[in-house]
């Protein structure tokens, strides 16, 4: 297996399958399985096998021919590979629907996602905490606390219009990436992705047109 | 302008464009920009500038050399080919933290996706109303409400052990698309948009750690 520093250069492509393959590892394990070949995920996950054996080349290996992959060291390969085998401390900028909703997302605990605090300015909400015990705290006082409590990732859940400052204060303060709820480009010198939920129903909108044109001809 | 017959086919690339280009054209329609150019919208999407005259090309043009584009005929054009110039009816199944905030959310009023109703199991929930007063039903009842309601579109919030049979149940009783929530691949006949949170964060947490590496080299 080869280290780190042997591995190639990852495409963005094969980096947006690697949570696929993650996840589709992590369920195997929790069943208790201990190999599974190439055609068997690439079926499960709508790939086809030559890809997903390309896919793991890229990383050194770890398949043996006939034999399939060993499930356990997979998994623990590609979990060190997203880097979610660490804790990350996140804090949420905008205590509204969605970054109350997010903070009660069980997917973020599960991965080591750390939630400490959210930020906000709306004085009913400041000084109070969720169901969950997160303190809801001033916008303000963001900065201080990324810097005091070694936070490394923040979720950008606020106005548009305050938006890309607050994406500002969030870097100049420390966070190391930005996940960004907001539905604008947001520009910062940090890993950012962007979780754009009108667009992607805009585009079911457009998909569902094209089909009824289908139908109608 | 050519009309819809006359509309090539779409590549799935500038079909993810286009809901950028539908956001830009709103904003400057609300800002009362008559005219915009390809090279003005280019730099603000970070495309560039002959690639967006192709775009518009796709759909007929509607450019005029050294003058730009008129921004509202844009808008209507946008905004008809994305299929949002019509009333979508909603029901979302599962009224956990991402149902419910997905309830709140104000992009979809906005774009004219009306939630009628949440379904769920949980008796604690079933029969109450959330504060905006959209009303939560039992799972059982949704394929009836579906069917009663002419609901178009079904959104996936429910646990994963049941969403492939939601998914199902709402395609028999009659809806156009799916927008699925739950981290698995659902297979249906319908169109399906899929909003993969987990996904996103995994691949933040990969280029967080490709940037760690860059700087300690």
């Amino acid at each position: 297996m080869k280290t780190m520093e042997g591995e190639k250069k990852i495409s963005s492509a094969i980096v947006r399958r690697l949570p696929r393959y993650y996840r589709l590892l992590q369920r195997m394990r929790e069943q208790g399985r201990e190999r599974i070949s190439s055609g068997e995920m690439a079926q499960m996950l709508n790939l086809n096998a030559s890809q997903v054996r390309q896919d793991f080349n890229n990383f050194g290996g770890f398949g043996q021919q006939g034999y399939g992959y060993p499930v356990e060291t997979l998994y623990k390969e590609v979990r060190r590979i997203l880097g979610l085998d660490r804790e990350h401390r996140v804090v949420i900028a905008g205590a509204g629907n969605i970054g109350r909703a997010l903070s009660g997302y069980p997917g973020f605990a599960q991965q080591q996602f750390r939630i400490l605090a959210l930020f906000d300015v709306n004085p009913s909400l400041v000084g109070t905490k969720l169901p969950n015990g997160i303190p809801i705290l001033h916008i303000d006082d963001m900065a201080d606390y990324i810097r005091d409590n070694a936070v490394d990732v923040g979720v950008l859940a606020a106005r548009r219009s305050v938006a890309q400052s607050i994406a500002d204060t969030m870097v100049e303060a420390g966070v190391e990436a930005i996940w960004n709820f907001v539905p604008m480009d947001i520009r910062v010198s940090v890993p950012i992705e962007n979780v754009h939920l009108a667009e992607s129903l805009f585009v079911l909108s457009y998909r569902m047109q094209e089909q009824e044109k289908k139908i109608q001809k």
